[in-house]
């Protein structure tokens, strides 16, 4: 096992065709969520992953699982209950000066009841090489807070390297209580991937040269964020992703990795964006991948903003670009038809 | 205001196509509940029609008002929450030998959290004449039904006929609870609309000559339940509807009303099943429509399962028949296409 | 040119999933109309085959004709017009106790102000073998009415076969007008197509042994209205389609074909219904085919009713089989899967 | 009731994934007409509206009815026919440099026969605030001009507060015509709202600085066309759109509303396409709110522009938008996913 | 590993709501082959399955393993070649009297051109308990064929049970072919799964009582032919499925199991048809499962059927069934709405 | 006949909404294949064309014939096999950096074994005055190669105008045999018709001042590539398609005509791109238009380029335009809404 993820994953509906949903007579189906999404944009490259949850029993939680298996995604520690739900969310994709916004209807889901004890975390990790988890976990209420801690430690104590996405969710829990929670659990971490906006939020910590609405963004204030946090937090790697939206089908895609005292800096894509919601997971995915499989980091993040710059292209949540199609685009492929 | 019913609505999500959920790349979408179906059933008919229910102020919510008023039924005291959720239910169609199948994600819907006093029944009853409710709303928890008995109340002191449909729901409560609850709130009841099936299991009442699976039905032996339901609680009528289901897509359907001494029949239906959920509302509807329109109720139970057997050819929970298509029918329209 | 037919097409809207027109968010869109159905028909079969109609020259316009060609009818004798409009129909897929229904908005339509001299029917015909055309045609409009007339002298004179549809349409004229244009018409028309219910409603004549509904048929009365039209009238050849609908989606299907003194009868098919608009047409278009290929009444009657039957087992107006396809069913194909 | 608007509603046909009209085998069904579409767009803002039409009592007269009631506005002062039809209007999605296109089948639409007496304006505006309608009601027919005609006679006796979308047709009437019936209509409008071209078209009053396909617009130019209407007719205020459309999928938009001897510009915003048609009848609508419920032209004009803006968004004629989408725009919403 | 297939699978390409392919704008996508379809329909009931094939390392042959892994199948054995390409199949689905039918487009597809020796079968087979596959594998060429008989060597020599489903094909090859290449490989079977027709066409071993187009089936004509097949080979089990098909929507079902010296016979379904493609594949997953976890063969014939017949309700060749759904079914669930 | 062309007709399946194949679960049917795309193209403009190619006598072969009539191109000259199959192409749509890719499923194609002999070039070409074929056709096997070159030497012999577009496919050969069997056939060859890659690939010439992604273009390179083609074939017209490709959605689409010693060059549209494929085609349609019924070359090159800049609008291969459609643009219309 080269991967093994935790966390939530929703079964999403989104209406066709930029439709509110008000407007809707049918939804289209994705099922999503960070720490899955990150485990399959893993496993379509080739790295055997694990992603580990708590589902219902009912057709709901059998989509979620066979949608994961469908990516080759292993769900054999995932853990069944006779009760509770799948959180739903709903999308609409917008266009501006509509931005593409989110209605969570997530609570009571089964894993915000999951508990201490209900995954055997030693079986979990036997074998595996890497962690990954994210802030919305711990946010999904107090219980989850609690094994999300659990994992982390078991993690590091079986010697997994542990990456983790600060992953913000307002309408989960308040920066307060994110800086509380998360405070304490960076200390398993040896792999930040998180956002600007993010890493302000949760940690007060901030660049310059970003307007306020985060439609540009200067590489070099980010740097010194990476910065901070590797002082403040000891992170062997801070990974930040920078994507200017200007417009909501245009956006510019890139990243920084500061590792080894130094900035990587990828490549700035324009992106034409079909669906943008998982392209920061599709980014973990790829810095997994190329800390796993490639040459230092300055190739491993210009694999992840690659990776994630095709993941904008399709629709749904999960990654769905293979190796080769992320090591065609590195090598320069012009956008005339392929045949 | 001609009728005022009170209950849930829920978004309902069926797969296309008779997939099953798991298949489901896309869901439609209906608006739902058996006291809204009950609304817009007789407000298509021409009935002044007003639902009562809680909603939460998001594009769900708005979905499910937006849905009700455009069959023409006044949602103006509709009790709006910033919080909570719209309940979901998703529903698998069949095919013999597979039942349709629902699946609910109702809990903690907005409705199921409404509290004595939010609404001003006063208000709400002034100048109707009906009132109706079912077994679903005090079954969604207990301050539900406290507020469906303080309604039932209401109706009855504001001088309205109240009809109630004892629509059992084992997903959401026990019989004996059922029964409990219930049976108090039989006393502000005028008419009750039930099933065999249902009676059996929340009263006790039994018939005589229906199989097990309720493959066919005896009528001789529903007139002796709507007798005896009326002899323990008083109703002024009973309303049983008959269905015989050896396959899914096609039923037979028919009614009775036991009233004024006499148990009046409808002719029985074959219907080619499109969609039978909602089928019992629609009767409902046409129950109130005939008691408060029309001659009688033997008439009354003919317009009632005339209207309902045209229910079962429709997607979706509501009724979207016209008076015209019901009076059709009742003079003997052929199955050749009108043209 | 084997055949040449003239009439009106109109794009078709229905709603998918026996929705209702009032629930439809899309709508499924064919072309059809009796006279291109029967084109179509033919032209599938082999046989070389023309509509003449009227079109506007706009995008619907160009739609009709293109659905025309696509089946293999020659469109080269249609008159296009820069005003006026594509007749629409919607049509309502039905499920008993519900019918199908037809909602038409055709007035003003390119071919019901077609006008005399419009056509220029010795070209038209030049080299023709058979004309078709139905009671629609000359239901449209007054002028309609006179090319029709001028269209079935034209066939006449230059020793095509005639044959005629009486298809009463009830929205379009009354019984009294259409028998009053129509009786003129029929010493022009050598083999009459028609149903028992509009014999009777146009002419007055009458069968014996079918309720007021049409669900059961009798074959032995059929004959005999069938021989009082050949007496009226003078025909070579009288086609009845005998149809049983005891419910909207499993029909029985046969038809008579009285000539040479004899009553040929074809076997009844039990027809599952996809659509069964356009059924009619198809048997006119298998009767053509026979009289102008096969041997004898008989088999002609045969093989019509086995092609007309297959139409109903396809969506749209237009028959989709091929010669092989009726072949195939003549011989007593199973319903296994074929592979 | 806040505002009472009138004019016709069409049921709209558009091929998805822009086809063109010839490629449709399927058409999405929306509705649509100028003034419903301002009713609309106040209705979901919170105004209590009215829209006032003739339409037929058969499916499509009720779906569009229906449409109406589940946005919220009043459709108790509609008249019903049973003739007649409903305007039909068929809309190809565009691409550069293909514009998209409408072809309109509205002759003889319920609408385009109204008569003087048909509609009670005393009733219909009793207790109402503001009357809306637009040059697309004069121009469907001579009665329809009388009963606009009258209809603004009515609306100013009344006490009524007027706007005029001057809204010109080209393939409903002349420019010639368009003036000599507008004209004497004016002086019963208190606020004209129309776009630089139409004023051109209509009234000969001409800006500066627009090239010939009105790809780039000029503020200042547009502000003197507005002081030209407002002094030729004493306007308390008249409201220009301006857009500039280099492209289909991208255009900038913007307004400017001249009263009180100042000219107010909105900001600019680049808006992403998906459905321009019926923005500016949502500029209207909040024109109508920010004068209602707002402090003042400025904030009336900004407001109008941000929900006009987030009109071309979504898919269908009518505005989507909610109060609460609006002021998130004004307040410098950034394009980011809300979640 | 409790069973292992061995065989084709193919994209199924559908036209929707029943059109014939040449009407098709839009083709349903599934994925089936009659050695998948028995491994999922057995992963589906909790048996650990693994399926054996040959596929391209491109899109579509991604798409057939993520199917199969979605529903819990092992492609872990699946040989990978750079060239060749997945077969089609398209299907039309039927109405009476036209039966479904079916275009194969599968020459050349990558398992057809397996070599000896591709496979690993000693991995492959390692700790399994049961083998099947079925007469389509040999008939997709020679080296197929020699490949067939390897893998069925294997299979014994590694002391697994060996199912065969006859599976005659009559597109892929002829009676006397089919005979020549699988009389020798009958020998390694333990349980043959036929239907009456592919015996006699193969075996020529014939039963009685069966009409010509099979549309009745007599139970004890079945049983005399599963004794002489039994007789012939030695077979420790025959197990033929029983269709009755009067009509292409409504069909009977059942099936009997000659083994022990005795016959089983299910009860006999009748079947509402969503699909019935994959109807035998899902009796047999019904075969393994009750072979290895039920008690005895009267017992696994009950729960074949049932299985089996559950498949006929849902698209797509792939049974959906899970375990509760057929014990529901075992149990006499009734057709009324579950809820 | 004005117009004849050669070569093949795929069915082309194209995931909706930019889904990768793998997620596909419908595929949208389209016809396309460069020699009919021109067919199409021309036949929509007014020419009176026909298509020459190898179809098999099964549903998919009748789709591509359908297809073709119904956009008015004469069939009558397909030759029609009982064996083979229909060649399939995948296309995914793309957006930057993903460009839209295209999987072929081509082998074994009917028309790829087309023999000489097989059409009947004399009557084929009878009264024709155009013939128009691809680089595709020779690529398809060797008879297809033989039988190319049979054609172009018949329509040379005949007295047609021969033009040829180069159209370079990786996917079927190499650059060295591409280069080999298509000089010779250069001497038949009036009007080539190419792009700077293709030319470069080929025939080893080269522009200069294009990058290596071909994201811009430079005309005077081109003119100076078509400069060396005419003088080393003797082409009496090279046309070169000028396209830059910064995003997948948005380009820049020019041409050039080399002829009678000069250089036309066409004006440069930005093109919003629905569906790219077949650009190419509809521009030779419009080379042939403009040189059979327009005044010289520049006029033809603008006609041509604003023809295929209309394509990149539509979904699908095949030009939908219209001559209005095309004359409206070249007069400079607006992107406003036509209405």
């Amino acid at each position: 096992m080269d991967l093994v993820t935790f966390g939530e994953a929703m079964v999403r509906l989104t209406p066709p065709s930029f439709q509110r949903l008000e407007q809707a007579r049918s939804l289209d189906v994705y099922v999503g969520g960070g720490e899955l999404n990150v485990a399959v944009g893993a496993a379509r490259l080739g790295l055997e992953t694990r992603w580990i949850s708590r589902l219902p029993e009912n057709p709901l939680g059998r989509l979620v699982a066979g949608r994961a298996r469908e990516q080759g995604v292993d769900v054999s520690h995932v853990r069944w209950t006779p009760g509770d739900r799948v959180g739903i969310y709903f999308a609409e994709l917008g266009a501006a000066p509509r931005a593409t916004s989110v209605l969570y209807d997530r609570d009571g889901s089964a894993i915000s009841r999951i508990q201490p004890g209900d995954v055997d975390w030693g079986r979990a990790f036997a074998g595996a090489r890497w962690f990954h988890t994210s802030g919305i976990t711990p946010a999904l209420g107090e219980s989850a807070a609690t094994v999300t801690a659990e994992a982390l430690a078991g993690a590091k104590a079986a010697g997994l390297t542990v990456s983790y996405d600060l992953n913000y969710r307002a309408k989960l829990w308040t920066p307060a209580r994110a800086r509380q929670i998360q405070e304490p659990l960076m200390r398993h971490v040896d792999v930040l991937i998180t956002t600007e906006e993010d890493t302000r939020v949760v940690f007060g910590i901030d660049g310059t040269g970003t307007d306020d609405r985060f439609t540009t963004v200067d590489a070099a204030s980010y740097a010194s964020v990476a910065r901070a946090l590797r002082e403040r937090f000891g992170f062997k790697a801070v990974a930040i992703t920078l994507r200017e939206n200007p417009r909501v089908w245009l956006n510019t895609w890139s990243a920084i990795v500061c590792a080894d005292g130094q900035v990587h800096t990828a490549p700035r894509y324009e992106v034409e964006i079909v669906d943008r919601i998982g392209a920061g997971d599709a980014f973990s995915a790829g810095v997994v991948y190329g800390a796993l499989r490639l040459d230092g980091w300055a190739r491993t993040v210009e694999f992840a903003t690659a990776l994630s710059a095709l993941k904008h292209t399709v629709p749904g949540d999960l990654s769905m670009a293979t190796r080769e199609d992320v090591e065609r685009l590195l090598k320069g492929a012009s956008l005339r038809v392929t045949r």
